[in-house]
């Protein structure tokens, strides 16, 4: 796939599934191709396995390459599986190779787990696993206010195949500042080459706002096109309809959305986001779609909490396809 | 060895030595084992291979397993070595199992990282990892502040093999709180039990100051009695005066030592500690010891930079102690 036609596949709800699992602990695998089925028929296109709602640094190096695996047939002509890689860069690269080779059309490379990030050593993190696999698109995932749109355009400039960013800095005024910074220098690169080159430096970057539903609006206004979501794995006509209004400039729309799921985005979030997934599990289970049990340090939520989760999904309840029973041999406990 | 004995080797400096690479950017092992042996021939009695200042996230699987062997090779009879181990509960558990084999004699658990930490799924990811090393020492990493005494008490009651804890939320009244707090619940709970009942649920933990030099002397009022350092990869000697100075009682000479370390260890704290190993690193550099590469996303240090690194370590340079050439078989480049 070229460039061009990436973005403009990934430029919608990026659905990151969680990954269920069994009475015994393990990976639920016909349930997980079961709700990736689902999501896709329910019109999401993109999905990321082995993203932070998949649990990916609680799962172990070969679950999450059975997990790649099981979405990746899952999928359909139509849909987009970008890969979540990371850990230390020889890990990312083994990874990142492996998701090509199993057919994915790119990765993400989450934020790096080490404690002591530089700016440049954020870039050359990420033009090294790039560079390893020329024929996939590549999302850096960009968590970090130390670096700069600066650095975004220096890694640009290395790695023509990163053609955009998963952005998680908790600031829209601090995310308009990076992206236009990034846009001004990979404009003057531009027109210092005298030739548009190849690659992302001639296009621009897509801009992913990585923090869902609720930030999307404001991140939308300031130049993303597409937004990240676990709630997605509840509720996909929710996500698509917060879409389809930010799309449409309809912001008195995107407005409704956003306060429909207020309350249960602030569960997620609550506690230092102590249990963003669980809440996606929980509502999961009370819907009959999945087990509850996520993995430690992550924990189930006390009954309270619970409730709550059933407050917060009412006023989309009725949004929620159903799991196709022929797709999978057992129903949810 | 038993748990008074661990316990009683355990409440010194906990050095956590750096992983020097060789111009081909692989781990070199004979300086790595020089630099092991330097520290101990200086009195440093407990190493942490795969610590932070380890770079142990930037370390493939198959490096941390050399990394921790060269290290236990270099050890002499009165060394303890604590092997860090971390990442999803399987690797750590197959990483901890490696180092029960190896001959480790306690494991440091790093801190989870998953970024969806309840405080309940603390206590579940640390246990899970104890249970499956019964035979080694087990300290736990908390940097978070919402696992509190109460949930320190419970891991303790479910792991006796957690002979300590490596606290390192920089709060010291949250620590003196967590501290308070959970040896009570540990006394109710042998109270109850009408007996002191094996392993440390009768002994009470080792809180080990996790912030180094800096934050020594707050934590060891409140109750710490060992503190981790990676200056001590530069000068030992002087970890070993703070040392002395807390143990003695003598906050006058502790500030001393504080005073004189400031600057140094402002210079790893900075900008989000983005410099913490490199800061370390280029002054080992300077002084001979070993190549200043980090790896991505950790960063060389700009040329300014390096010279603050220069002006830091004058006060204490007179104490560095040589590397031992007949230890390495090449002088450091």
């Amino acid at each position: 796939m070229n460039t061009e036609d990436l973005v403009a596949r990934l430029s919608t709800v990026i659905g990151i599934p969680v990954v269920p699992y069994g009475e015994d602990g393990r990976i639920d695998h016909a349930r997980t191709a079961a709700l990736a089925a689902r999501l896709i028929a329910n019109g999401i296109s993109v999905l990321t396995p082995n993203g932070n709602t998949g649990e990916f640094y609680a799962l172990a190096p070969s679950e999450r390459r059975e997990v790649l695996t099981t979405v990746v047939e899952a999928r359909t002509a139509t849909t987009t599986i970008v890969a979540g890689v990371g850990y230390d860069v020889a890990t990312a690269i083994d990874d990142a190779r492996f998701a090509h080779d199993a057919g994915a059309d790119a990765i993400m490379i989450h934020q790096p787990v080490v404690p002591y990030l530089a700016a440049d050593g954020w870039v050359e993190y990420n033009a090294a696993i790039a560079a390893a696999v020329p024929g996939l698109g590549v999302l850096p995932y960009l968590s970090n206010p130390a670096v700069s749109g600066t650095h975004v355009a220096r890694l640009a400039a290395l790695a023509p195949n990163v053609v955009g960013l998963k952005y998680s800095v908790p600031d829209p005024v601090v995310f308009a500042t990076t992206r236009a910074r990034a846009e001004e220098a990979m404009a003057e690169e531009r027109a210092g080459a005298g030739t548009a080159g190849e690659g992302t430096t001639g296009e621009g970057l897509l801009w992913i706002a990585g923090l869902a539903e609720s930030y999307a609006p404001a991140y939308w206004q300031a130049g993303a096109r597409a937004f990240t979501s676990g709630l997605v794995n509840v509720a996909p006509a929710v996500s698509l309809r917060m879409l389809a209004a930010l799309r449409a400039g309809d912001y008195d729309e995107a407005a409704d959305v956003w306060r429909a799921v207020r309350h249960f985005e602030d569960l997620r979030a609550r506690d230092r986001s102590a249990n963003n997934v669980s809440v996606v599990k929980e509502a999961m289970h009370q819907l009959g779609l999945c087990r509850r049990e996520v993995r430690a340090p992550s924990h189930g939520l006390a009954p309270e909490l619970a409730a709550e989760v059933t407050e917060s999904i009412r006023p989309w309840r009725a949004l929620v396809p159903a799991l196709d029973a022929t797709e999978t041999e057992r129903q949810p406990a």
